[in-house]
């Protein structure tokens, strides 16, 4: 008789994990999936597929193989302070890069071609063109993050005619990007973008880098004003108060924001209501059960048959 | 001594004038640029260069070589009852074409991407993701018209992950894109299309297609709800009052509007307040000075040298 497979816990904070758990129990029928481990160590548990675990459950389980994130980031694992030594694998799945790329073109679109504005003429009944419109290619749109995401949109908004540029934490030269590195790097980059789009893991070393000394650092002038800022990375990246400071003060011009400081976003939060903010609730790229699980649990699988785990994060650096 | 060179007629109604004044004598600066023909019959002007031109000013040049649309559409040439016989040029350019693409792509990506709902929970402060957003390749856009403009954005929304579809009045076949082609085809096209993006000429043909029995054939139910309808193409490709009822009883789930019946459109129309409607004010794709203008004067160069034309406008098809 063969073994019996190892038991999946599913650990998920901030939503309903039932349809996760109907997409595992469907992808993997002889499985049984745990929410809650059984009393203070569980032997059973040989995976974990967890968002914002509760803190300290992964470290009740002995026998566990490997971490998987429901999510492009895994910051949310890592502040559980109790995380075991054992792989963790991010989400790497061509459904959810193209809906970041369809939520970063969409924005980019939107300040370009001047959504606000007209919208507001439109409230006005104020029939006005903007004889001042630039083409894609008088535009650069510069990219915080030039991983999976941060390429996939490079690529995207360079077809539209974009320019392009990226920055990211090791060099690299991509085709019709130009691209920027590491610390040194920054000012460079900053200087030739227009619109500044954060696809930044938050890791020690991005946290609140969306704050007063970048804005400093960018384009007051550009073919559409300030530089506008579109983050959709994580809402720890960015700080909110410089946010509305740096929109006052004329080192903003706009800014498009996904993710926050504190999610949901609080009533009281003058981003609400800021004239020139754009506010999504944490919906640019929406991870999809159906999507997801079933390459997670291939992954198992193969795994189970001694074969490597892929889109391994690395622990030192946090993503 | 060589012949001076035929001047250059300059009629546009609508807007000023002086840019492109000033653009075609920067572009030609051997040549006479003249706004009103000198006297009942002027022999002097060889080219014309018109948006709207005023009515019969065209019958009155004897030499007149060939007329040149500051614009991809012609049919404002064609209001003009007096049109003499000579070959009309229209304009085909990147820089028109790619405006029109990032303007098809923003409007698409804002229904599909629900840009209405979700400004209208940021003005309500209501922290609510759409759970139900479908990702492009659940959603069909269909072009309506698959010429220069047609074709570009088809492309560019195929490469987004949409799945495209196109109808034109002869049949085609392109890679990536399901094609129709002329009456018996529409029916195929309208049931497959979730968001109807209109890039037609306005013909004798294409008047009022915009209509109560296209909106009678389009989907009921796709993933966004009701098919969209995004006209950028001419006013009178559409009616507005049809416009209007389809978007009341469910046969329209939304428009985005860049063309009018009447423009400006009036204060009075409906089309302004409307919730479901994006109204911007024919600035789609501008036509820009200094794009246009220097490849004009180089085809009235070749013409001279004996070369032929391009982009020559069929007067039958009336495009
Ligand atoms: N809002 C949403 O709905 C949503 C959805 C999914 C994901 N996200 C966010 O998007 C983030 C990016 O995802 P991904 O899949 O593109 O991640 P990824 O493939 O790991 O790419 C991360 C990129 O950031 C760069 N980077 C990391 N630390 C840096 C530093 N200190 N300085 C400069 N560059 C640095 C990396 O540089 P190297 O290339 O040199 O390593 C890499 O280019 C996720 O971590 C997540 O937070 C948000
Ligand atoms: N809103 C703006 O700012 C703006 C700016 C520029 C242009 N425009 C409008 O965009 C229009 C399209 O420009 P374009 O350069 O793409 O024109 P184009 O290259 O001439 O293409 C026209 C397309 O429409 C199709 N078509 C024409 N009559 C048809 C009919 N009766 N039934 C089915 N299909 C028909 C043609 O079919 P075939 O391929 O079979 O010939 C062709 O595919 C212009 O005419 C203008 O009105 C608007």
């Amino acid at each position: 008789m063969a073994p019996s497979p190892g038991s999946i816990l599913l650990s998920v904070t901030g939503f309903d994990p039932a349809v996760w758990r109907d997409e595992i129990e469907r992808a993997a029928p002889g499985r049984t999936v745990v929410t809650e481990p059984d009393g203070p160590v569980d032997a059973s548990i040989h995976y974990a597929v967890v968002w914002k675990q509760r803190p300290g459950i992964l470290n009740r389980l002995p026998n566990l193989k490997a971490i998987f994130s429901i999510g492009a980031g895994v910051d949310h694992i890592f502040a559980d302070p109790d995380v075991p030594d054992v792989p963790i694998v991010r989400v790497v799945a061509d459904d959810l890069t193209e809906r970041m790329s369809e939520y970063v073109v969409w924005q980019v679109l939107d300040h370009h071609r001047k959504g606000p504005r007209y919208r507001r003429q439109q409230a006005e009944k104020i029939w006005h063109e903007d004889r001042m419109q630039p083409a894609a290619r008088d535009v650069t749109v510069g990219i915080l993050g030039l991983g999976v995401l941060g390429l996939d949109a490079a690529r995207k908004l360079a077809a539209l005619g974009f320019e392009v540029a990226g920055w990211s934490r090791t060099a690299k030269k991509i085709e019709g990007v130009a691209t920027f590195a590491g610390d040194d790097g920054l000012d460079g980059f900053l200087a030739i973008s227009d619109i500044v789009v954060c696809l930044l893991p938050l890791t020690p070393k991005t946290k609140g880098i969306l704050s007063k000394p970048l804005f400093a650092k960018m384009k007051r002038r550009g073919p559409l004003g300030p530089a506008v800022l579109i983050n959709a990375g994580r809402g720890d990246l960015q700080n909110e108060a410089d946010i509305l400071a740096a929109l006052e003060n004329g080192w903003l011009g706009a800014a498009s924001l996904d993710v926050f400081q504190a999610e949901p976003l609080p009533e009281t939060s003058p981003l609400w209501t800021h004239p020139r903010v754009t506010i999504t609730p944490h919906a640019a790229a929406t991870s999809v059960p159906a999507a997801l699980i079933p390459p997670m649990i291939a992954q198992i699988e193969s795994h189970e048959r001694g074969e490597p785990l892929t889109n391994l994060v690395d622990r030192d650096a946090g993503y």
